[in-house]
Formats: C-alpha cells, structure tokens, sequence
C-alpha cells in the first residue's frame, strides 16, 4: 500500500474547495487526525504550537516548532506542497499563523479537536474573525473512504482477528482481567499495530459495563468475558473488535441473550446498503433486541466510524438520518448488559458497498467456550 | 501511596476559591490530567461529553455520557461530592451543562486541552458568556506538588531508570531503531508503569533531530543513540529521561562535546534552588555550552515541568521569569545537536527542594559504551 495511494497530495485542494462552499476563508488544523488525514504528517498534540493554515484560496503553510521542523521535512507533507515555516521556543508563534493567512478573514474553521488553549489564542490573534469547526467540511471528506483506506482498514481488521484467535493462550480461570489485557496489548503490538489503543476485558459483572476496561479481579470459572480490543496500524488506521468469551458452561440466561444479540447483529449487517440510513440501521438492531425483552438493557448506539479515528463518522445512532454510501465504514456493536451480573457485545467493523456490507472482521461470532 | 493523599478529595474547593479570585464564576473541565488532578476520575476523551461543571461558589455537578456512569461513580470522584448526571446517546448533553451552572455566569474557565468541538458548543450554549482557560488558576495549583505527587514522580523516575539500565541487552548493531524502541516499550510496562508513553531511539544522524521517534534504520557500531523514554504509571504520574549510548568507540568529536553536555546538565542541575527563575537556569546551561562553541546546537530549552502530564509548568526556557518554588517538578535536558551527523541530550526530572534540586532519574549520566 504507497503512501500516496494512502494519503493522496491532492487532499489540501480537496478540502480548500469544501472549506470555499462552506463559506470558510481559511481551516486552521492542528496536529491529529485532520491533519495527517490532509498532509500525511503525524504529529502530536503538545503545547507547542503545529498548525496546517490552510485559506480557502491561496498558499497553504504549516506552522511547526523548530524541532520539529525535520520531522515535518521527512514526512509526506512536503509532497503537498505546503510551505514549513517555524517557531523557536519561548517565542509566540501565532503572528505567524496571521502572516500565513496573507489578508483579513471573515471565518476560519478550527480542527474539531484543536486544543481550547489554542482555539482561545487564535480567537485574540484573529479577533474580527468567527469561528467554526473544520469538521463541517473534512467530515464529508473523511466519511467516504477511498480504496487505500479501506485496504489499510482491511489490514487492521485481520490483524485484530488473529489477537481473538489466540485468546484461549490468556484467558485461564484465576488470572486477572489486567493479566489478560497485558498479553493482549503486547499480541495487538506483534499482530502488526504500531500501538494498542485499549483492551477492554471485562468478566462477570464487570461484562455490565460497556466501557470497563480491566481490573485485578480474577476471572472466575462461568464468568462469560466480553473482550473488545484495538489498535492503530502504521498506516495510522484503526482496528476495533469485541467478541465474547466464557470459561467452561455460560450461565443459561446468558447463553439465550447471547443468541438474541448474535441475531441483532447478524441483522444489523444485514441492513447495511447504499441509501439506508445511519439511525435505521441502529433500528434493526434494537428491534431484534427488543422483541426478545432485552431492550432496555441494550444501553448505547449500535455503532461508530472508524478510520485515522476510532469513534468518527458516521455514528449509527438514533437522529441520524444520514444515507449510508458505499466507502463508509463503521462499527456494529449492539450490546446486552444486566447490571451486576454479566453482559455482552458483538462488534464487527464492515464496510458499506454497492451489494451491502462487507465485514473486516471474520473471526468467528459465536460465543467461545474455553 | 493512598489516593486519598494523591487526590485529595478537598481540591475541588481549592479550585473553586481559585476560580472566585481570579474572576471565574465557574470551571469547566473535560476529560484529561485537570480533571483527573480535580477528582481523581481518570476519563478518556471522546465525542461524547464528559464534563465537570464548577461553579466558584455552588455545587459541582460530573456530566458523563450515560454508559460511562458506572465508571464515573466506581472511580473515586464520588468521595470529592460531585453530583454526577448522565446523557444517553444521541441525546444533547449541554443543557445539563447551564442546568448545572445554576443561574446565568459571565465568565468561564474552559479546561485548556477541552477540544474545539465542545469549546464552540459551550459557546453556543452559553452566548452571553466570556470564555477563558481554565489553567490560569489550575496551573498554580498543578505547579507546586504534594508530598504524596513527588513521590508519585520519584517511584515514575525509578521505574524508567530501571529501563535505560537494561539498555545493553536491547541495543545491538543492525538491530533498526524500531526493533530497539519495541523492546524498551514493553520493558518500560514491565517496570510498572501503566502505559509506555514514548520510546525515542535516535542514532546517528536521526540523534541531531530532538523529537525524531524511531526508525527502521539499523543501528550502525560507534553511532552515537539519544534514548529518551518515559510512560504513566498507575498513580497517574509520568517518567520521563534521557541517556546517550554509542556501540563500541564514539567519534572523537561527539566525546568531546558530550562532555561539555554533561557539564552543562550539572550545572543547570546545580543551580536550581527557591527564589531562581525557571530563565535562570535555562541561561546557566545555555552559557556552559555556547562558552565551548556549541551554542547554536543547542535546539530547544532546557526543561519542561512534569506530572500528571508529560509537558506542564514550569517551562524552563527564556522569557518564563517565574521563580522556583519548592515542590515544583521539571525536566533538565540540554542537547547539542550536529545536523546531519549525530547528537546528544542528557535529561533528569528534578524537585526544587528548600536545599536545591533533588533528582528523581540517578542513572549513571555518563555516555554508555556498549
């Protein structure tokens, strides 16, 4: 997969178009998704300034700290054409950002997950100016994944699978949720992810809790263990899968909601076409859920986005009334949890084509007795 | 170490007298080290809201998305008295922010990492309301630790002192960067620490970049290796230092200016006491290497303050005239940079005590032969 394949040049003209429709004289993205979504370059948020200037019409130009200048020079940014201009520690780099934006501008539209302390500096150094999220113009963008995306999001998907099939290697009656979840990060690590992102384990009544993460309690012999596990791959795109784990006989009610939830999620994918929306699909899911008497305790939406993000667009929640496109891709995930005693989750990343949904993830769904 | 005395659950209403004095009529916290500094709730950011309303004089109130509640109330934010209420997804969670604030505020303090997104949306849903950081009054409380913080820092130093001591086993001619980095981020959660938050491994020529990463560039003999490390243990508190590394003999001239180095880091480490200002000692260090020639290789201050974040004040570095105080905690780590041949940087976390600067990192700060 090139690199350019992945991270085409061609984005910054893409997005200043979108930023011009919108009505944006100028997006200012700082570093994160955005960023390397637009440039390639893979910074870290920190509290010296980085920051893409990029206006609606004109030059783009990336704010960087001195030190950082070679790693901006060694990543694909340069390739964009952006012009590197830098700031030594100690001084104030947002005249720069002024310079960069060459002429007054009306409305500029921050990276949705710019830091406040840098959204209220640039409110002082742009006074006259509004504000607006550039997630109103890089969401379309980001939303609809373009081949590269979806191989690198394919590559994350198998490589999370093959940390699932080792499971039974963690997973022993008396070891700790903690335990686990450290041989699980290192095989995220050895399964080909530069970095394990988290890895929720989560046995009996700590299987109730959506987002547990794990703890040192042991896992009891009949605790069924929800597993949801993920990581980011080199290419900077994210893998996200939760299966469900029992060690010896589950407990009878559990074994039947796990049935109900298997349907629910198998129906879920089901519904997944070009044209349905975001919340209809969440409605499949529920119903299943639902019928079966358990819809009260399916307690979050059915899915998220994923890509340089773990949780992005689209959100298949109700309310959302977006039409699914073929190149999306997101998570389904419905979920069973009977506070203080147990609970499940089945999660598959697909993505949406013309004939419907494709999973990246293929390990089997059934509940794994060890 | 209790968490009581790590996170004293009384430091809500020091952050609400803070807030009164500095003309706040109330904080506004989202996930991230305030947060957990304020209530010890230890929250991930994300799209869903979390958010912990302060009024300077009133009652706090934790937002939280609904399926994080269990964590919320299982972590120990519930002992500081915070009222904590949900939202479901989907659903807008900022009218339980003004709910929360209890009458009509002038001003606000937003947390200084709270993201862009939700910064804009307080100020939609507070349009009347002036919008200011929120680290104007938590930094001086951040700034000076507790007994029980700097203990926090000193079991962090040990721990990835505990790595760079085991560097040779790691470090060997041909391996990449990458091979090494991997090896010492798993050592780094071997040594306690929760998570391994960066693994620099920079020989050669990458070691005259201060923030390279790690590459697949295999390391060569006599290449002099910048290893700079750290992670969050699971009081919350990080490491953070540097040591150099050559296989086999060094080049003449990296001996020689490593020594100037290591003089400069004594120095600056000697002249930290009460009263000085975090300038002063950048200037001492800056002096001891530009007197040998070396001054402009020396790319960035001198130090950083540490805690429950890796970057925080006090920023030793020209034009911060704020005098040390006991208690405080930063980084000391001068580099000499060589562009396009090798570098070296030498960094410890140091406390200002009442006698001078008390080191947290004692590993050996002499160049390692391999």
């Amino acid at each position: 997969m090139g690199y350019d394949d992945l991270y085409p040049p061609q984005r910054l003209a893409a997005a200043q178009r979108a930023a011009a429709e919108a009505g944006l004289d100028a997006l200012l993205i700082s570093p994160g998704s955005d960023l390397r979504y637009l440039t390639g370059y893979h910074a870290h948020a920190q509290e010296r300034l980085t920051l893409l200037v990029l206006p609606a019409y004109g030059e783009p130009t990336l704010v960087v700290p001195a030190l950082e200048r070679p790693a901006a020079e060694a990543s694909p940014a340069p390739r964009t054409g952006v012009r590197i201009v830098d700031h030594p520690d100690g001084g104030d780099p947002y005249p720069l950002v002024v310079r960069a934006l060459d002429g007054p501008v009306r409305t500029v539209g921050l990276g949705n997950r710019m830091w406040a302390e840098q959204a209220l500096a640039l409110r002082a150094a742009l006074p006259d100016t509004t504000q607006r999220l550039a997630g109103d113009v890089l969401r379309s963008l980001r939303l609809r994944k373009s081949p590269a995306e979806l191989d690198a999001l394919r590559e994350a998907g198998a490589a999370i699978d093959a940390v699932h099939a080792r499971m039974a290697r963690w997973l022993r009656p008396g070891r700790t949720e903690n335990q686990v979840a450290a041989d699980i990060a290192a095989a995220i690590r050895e399964a080909g992810h530069a970095t394990a992102d988290f890895t929720i384990v989560a046995a009996g009544p700590n299987g109730a809790s959506p987002h547990h993460g794990s703890s040192d309690r042991p896992i009891g012999v009949g605790e069924p263990v929800v597993v949801d596990i993920g990581g980011t791959m080199p290419s900077g795109y994210r893998s996200d899968a939760t299966r469900c784990y029992v060690i010896g006989p589950p407990p009878p009610d559990f074994a039947e909601y796990y049935q109900v939830l298997h349907a629910a999620q198998r129906a879920a994918v089901g519904a997944v076409r070009p044209g349905v929306t975001a919340e209809a699909v969440d409605s499949v899911a529920r119903e299943v859920i639902a019928d079966a008497g358990y819809g009260a305790a399916f307690l979050h939406r059915t899915g998220h986005g994923i890509g340089l993000d773990g949780h992005e667009d689209p959100y298949l929640v109700a309310g959302n009334n977006l039409p699914l496109e073929a190149g999306m891709a997101f998570s389904i995930e419905p979920g069973i949890y009977l506070g203080g005693r147990h609970g499940a989750r089945i999660e598959d990343i697909v993505a949406c084509t013309p004939d419907g949904a494709q999973r990246f993830n293929t390990v089997s769904r059934e509940l794994v007795q060890l």
